[in-house]
C-alpha cells in the first residue's frame, strides 16, 4: 500500500475510533492499564448497535427459514478438532523478529507495507527470499530481521489441573467447525433433509501477530456463519432462485477480471451464473442474499462488491471463495467471507473421530457425504464498522450517524420542549408510552437544537418534541434525523407511525400529506 | 450429601441431559471426539431457548430502563486486571491428588461427597487436618492422596508472539471485572448520574476440576450481571420502592435462620427490610426484582427461595450477599447471586491503575467513589436449566414441556389435518403469516396426535390445525399444549390472538367464550 493511502487510512480510522469512544460505541479494552492490542470493548451504544446487527442477522437467516437451524457451542475445544480440521498445521502466518530490538512482525504484512508487493498465499521459503532480495530490515530501528517462520494464530489453553499435550485446547479462531462436529446430532434431532443450512454466532479468537486498524483485524471478535450443506449431485438445483433474485445486479469482480487488470463490473446473478463466473447455482443465490442484506440494512451498493479470490489466496479447505468487499475511505476491503467447503470438513471429522457423519439420501437409498457448497461467514466487528462508516456523515452544521432505523440503538428520543408547565411530567408519559414498543431515550438537558444534534451523532432516527400545543390537543412533533423535517402527529398514532416508518412500511413525507388531509 | 440424594440426583440429571440431546436443546461438546468433559454445545432448541432467556433479560432490565445501559466486553484480559481484581489470588480451589492412580480432585468438594461435611469457605490447612483425621483416601482406587494445594480457576493463555509473563492473559472467570475497568468511560459517555447500573451478558470460564451436574457446573458457561452504583451514602434511598414490591413474598432464609436450624419463611419484603434481616434498600430491591423476573416467566413460587451467605461462604470482596435458589429434585442450589461488593473493586482498579475512577457528585460538589450494593448476577445455562426442569412434566400419556410462551423455541406449529386436498398449501400459507410475526414450524408429518406430541415433548405453546372446514370458512383450530384444549378462530385474528397470548394479555379460555359470542 502506497505511503499516502496508509496515511489516509490512520487518521481516518483514528477519526472513528476516537468517535466511538467519545459517544460510548467502542472502548480499547483495558484502557486504564495502557490498553490491550487487538481487544476492544463494546460500551452502551456499540452493545446495542451490535446486538441489533447480530439480532437481524439471526431473525433473517435462521428464524424466518424452515430450511436452517441455528446452535451455540463452545469456544475452547480439544487439541484434536483443531488437528482435524487442518488448522493445528495449517492456521499460520509468517513472523520475522528483529534481531536488534527484539519486535516481532507478520512477515507477509510487513513486505506488503514496505514494498508494496501482494504476498498472499505465498510460503515461507517465497517470503525469506524477498527479505533478502530487498534487504528489508526492521520497520522500527533499521535492526536485522530473523528468518521467517510459521507462527499458529490458535490462541491455547490447558483445561483441567495437569498441563501437558492431553489437555491442550485451543481457542477457536472460527466458529464454523463446531457445526461439523454437531453436524450428525443437529440433522437428527431436527429432522432436517438436504438442502439445510446450521448457522452460528459467537466468538471467535485468533492471536494476530499484528493486530490493527480498530474494529478490523481484532484477537477476539465474533463471526455469524452458516454452512449449508446441499446433496453433492444437486450443487446447481438451488429452488430459492427467484426471478427477482436472479435480476439482482451486483458489482462482481472474478479472478479473471483481476488477473487481465480489469475492473469491477456491475451484472445481474443470472449473468454471472450463465457465463459460469460463479460456478454453482447455490453459490450465486447466497451471495445475492447476503449482498442483499447490506443493501436492505441502508449500505450505500455503490460501495459493495463481490471479489473472487485468487487461485492463491483460497483457504487449505476451499474450492472457490468469493469475498463481498466494502470500499473503506482507504479502500476495499473483505467484510463477509463465501468459501465452497466441500465436504472437505466432514470427511476429516470422519477421518479423525471414526464416526460416521454421513447423511442418508431417502431418494436414492444411499448414504452420502453433504457438501458445503457455500458457507456465508462474516465477522460482526466488520459489519459493525461497515454499517457505522457507511452511516457516518460530516455535514455543515453536524455530525449525523445515518444508521438505517432498524439498527439504531435508540429508535425515538423524547423532549419536552422546556423542563417546566408539566412539559417534563407530558414529556415522560410518552417515553414511558414508547418504551413498551421500542428502545426511547429521555432527554430533557440543554436547548432543543442542542438535543436534536447529540441525538443526530448517534443515529436515533426519530425525535419527539412534546411542546405547549401538547398539552391543548394531544399532539406532538415528529423530527426526522436525515431530513430535519418536522410534523405533527397524534399521540395516539405515535406507536404505529413509529412502528411503520422503522420497518419501513411508510416514509416520513408520506405522514404529512397524510396528517394534513385528517387536519383539514 | 447422603448417597440417596446423590444418586437419585445422578440419575434426574442423566435423564434431563438425554432428553436435552435426543430433542436438540443441547449436545455433550465435541462428542464425537469422546466428549470434552464441563462443556456442552447449545443445538437448535436449545440455542434459541438460551437466545430467548438473554433477550428477555436484556429487554427488562436494560432496555426498559433509564438507569441502566450495556455493554459488550472482551473475554481475554491482561494479568494485571486480574491480578488487581484479586483473582490471581483468592480464585482457587483446593486441590488433592491420588499417589497411586494419578486422579485429581477437588478437596472440598471430596470432604463434602465422603464425609458430609459441610466445608464452605473452609482453609488449606483445615482441609489437610479432615483428611488427616478421617484418613480419606482416593475414591476411584483407594489409593493415598497428597496434601491438599490452591488451584487457580481461571485459564491462562498468551497473547502475541511471545510467551512470558508480559504476555500472560485469563479468560475472565466473570464479567463483572469489565464494567469496573469501563466504569469511567461509560458513565461519562452515557452522562449517567446516580444512581446508575451497566449490564453485561457473556462469556465466563472456569477452570474446574470437577465439572459436573451438566450446565450446571461448566468450565464455560455464560453470565447476565449487572454493577449497581449508588452513592454510599444513599445505600437506602432506593425510589422504586413501589407498594407492590414492598408487598411482594419471598421465601427468605437468613443467615440467622440458618445457624439455629430452622426453614427459610415467607415474608414481605417490606418486612425483610423493616425487620433488618437485608441490610439495605437496594438490595432488598434488586433481589425482590429478580426472584419476580423467575416467577413471572413461570417458576413455580414454592421452588423459590432466597439464601443469605453464612459469614465464611463470602466471596473475597462481599460484605453481604443473597442467593436465589431454585429447589432441584435433588436439592436446593443457587441460581442467582447477588453480593453487596462495595467499592471494592473501583478501589482495587484505582489502586493498581493509577487512574482517578471516582465520580464527581454535582449535588455537594464532592468526588467519591460509588458502591456497589447489589450485584444481580446468574449464570444463562442455570438459567436454561431451571426453566427448563421446572417445565418438564411426565403425565400419564406424555412428557409435555410447560415453558413460558416468552421463552419456547418455537411460539406455534402449523399442521395440516392431512397432506392432500389443498390442505398442506393453506397450512403453508399460515405457516408463512405466522412467520412474520413469531417463530413458527411446519409439520406434516404422522398424525395430528403425533404432530402434537413432538410439539408438546419441545415447548411449544400453540398448535394450529388446518382442516377441511378450513378451505370452507377460513377458520382454523389452536390447541393449547398445557391443557390440549382447542378452539377455533378466524385466520384474520390468528396473528392477534397468539400475539396475546403470548405476551398474557388474554388467557386460552377467554378466547373460547369470546369467539362463542361472535359466533352467535
Amino acid at each position: 500500500m502506497e505511503k499516502k493511502e496508509e496515511k489516509l487510512k490512520k487518521s481516518f480510522i483514528e477519526k472513528i475510533a476516537r468517535f466511538c469512544k467519545e459517544k460510548g460505541f467502542v472502548f480499547p479494552c483495558c484502557e486504564i492499564y495502557g490498553g490491550f492490542s487487538g481487544f476492544y470493548d463494546y460500551g452502551p451504544l456499540g452493545a446495542e448497535l451490535k446486538k441489533n446487527i447480530k439480532d437481524l442477522w439471526w431473525e433473517e437467516f435462521v428464524r424466518k427459514r424452515d430450511d436452517i437451524v441455528g446452535i451455540d457451542a463452545c469456544t475452547i475445544n480439544p487439541f484434536v478438532l483443531w488437528k482435524a480440521s487442518g488448522h493445528v498445521d495449517s492456521f499460520t502466518d509468517p513472523l520475522v523478529e528483529c534481531r536488534k530490538c527484539k519486535k516481532r512482525f507478520r512477515a507477509d504484512s510487513l513486505i506488503e507495507d514496505s514494498l508494496g508487493i501482494a504476498v498472499d498465499g505465498i510460503t515461507i521459503e517465497q517470503v525469506n527470499e524477498i527479505i533478502a532480495k530487498h534487504s528489508l530490515r526492521c520497520p522500527s530501528c533499521k535492526g536485522e530481521l530473523t528468518s521467517a517462520r510459521t507462527f499458529n494464530l490458535m490462541f491455547k489453553t490447558y483445561v483441567g489441573a495437569v498441563e501437558d499435550q492431553s489437555s491442550l485446547a485451543f481457542l477457536r479462531p472460527e466458529t464454523a467447525q463446531l457445526i461439523f462436529t454437531n453436524f450428525k446430532f443437529v440433522q437428527k434431532a431436527a429432522r432436517l433433509k438436504l438442502p439445510f443450512g446450521i448457522a452460528q454466532i459467537g466468538r471467535a479468537y485468533r492471536n494476530e501477530i499484528s493486530p490493527r486498524d480498530f474494529l478490523f483485524r481484532m484477537r477476539e471478535f465474533e463471526q455469524m456463519e452458516i454452512e449449508y450443506f446441499v446433496h453433492p449431485d444437486k450443487l446447481n438445483q438451488c429452488p430459492y432462485l427467484t426471478k427477482e433474485l436472479l435480476d439482482f445486479e451486483m458489482n462482481i469482480y472474478s479472478a479473471e477480471m483481476q488477473e487481465k487488470g480489469e475492473e469491477h463490473r456491475k451484472m445481474s446473478l443470472r449473468e454471472a451464473l450463465e457465463k459460469g463466473i460463479i460456478s454453482t447455482a447455490w453459490h450465486g443465490y447466497w451471495l445475492a442474499l447476503v449482498y442483499k442484506w447490506f443493501i436492505e440494512l441502508g449500505v450505500n451498493p455503490e460501495k459493495l462488491r463481490a471479489r473472487q479470490h485468487l487461485k492463491e489466496e483460497l483457504s487449505h479447505y476451499a474450492l472457490e471463495t468469493w469475498d463481498i468487499e466494502y470500499r473503506f475511505p482507504f479502500g476495499w476491503k473483505e467484510i463477509h467471507g463465501m468459501a465452497n467447503r466441500t465436504d472437505y470438513d466432514l470427511k476429516q471429522h470422519m477421518k479423525f473421530s471414526g464416526k460416521d457423519l454421513s447423511y442418508f439420501d431417502e431418494e436414492t437409498g444411499k448414504k452420502i457425504l453433504p457438501y458445503v457448497v457455500a458457507e456465508p461467514s462474516q465477522g460482526v466487528d466488520r459489519a459493525f464498522l461497515v454499517f457505522l462508516i457507511d452511516a457516518y456523515t460530516e455535514e455543515e452544521d453536524r455530525v449525523v450517524l445515518k444508521l438505517h432505523p432498524k439498527l439504531a440503538p435508540y429508535k425515538v428520543a423524547v423532549f419536552p420542549l422546556v423542563k417546566r408547565d408539566k412539559l417534563d411530567e407530558k414529556a415522560k408519559q410518552i417515553h414511558e408510552l414508547l418504551k413498551k414498543h421500542f428502545t426511547s431515550f429521555y432527554d430533557e438537558k440543554g436547548s432543543i437544537g442542542r438535543r436534536y444534534a447529540r441525538q443526530d451523532e448517534i443515529g436515533t432516527p426519530f425525535c419527539i418534541t412534546i411542546d405547549y400545543q401538547t398539552l391543548e390537543d394531544n399532539t406532538v412533533t415528529i423530527r426526522e434525523r436525515d431530513t430535519k423535517k418536522q410534523v405533527r402527529v397524534k399521540i395516539s398514532e405515535l406507536v404505529e407511525i413509529i412502528s411503520k416508518l422503522i420497518e419501513g412500511e411508510i416514509k416520513f413525507e408520506e405522514i404529512t400529506s397524510e396528517l394534513l388531509e385528517g387536519n383539514a
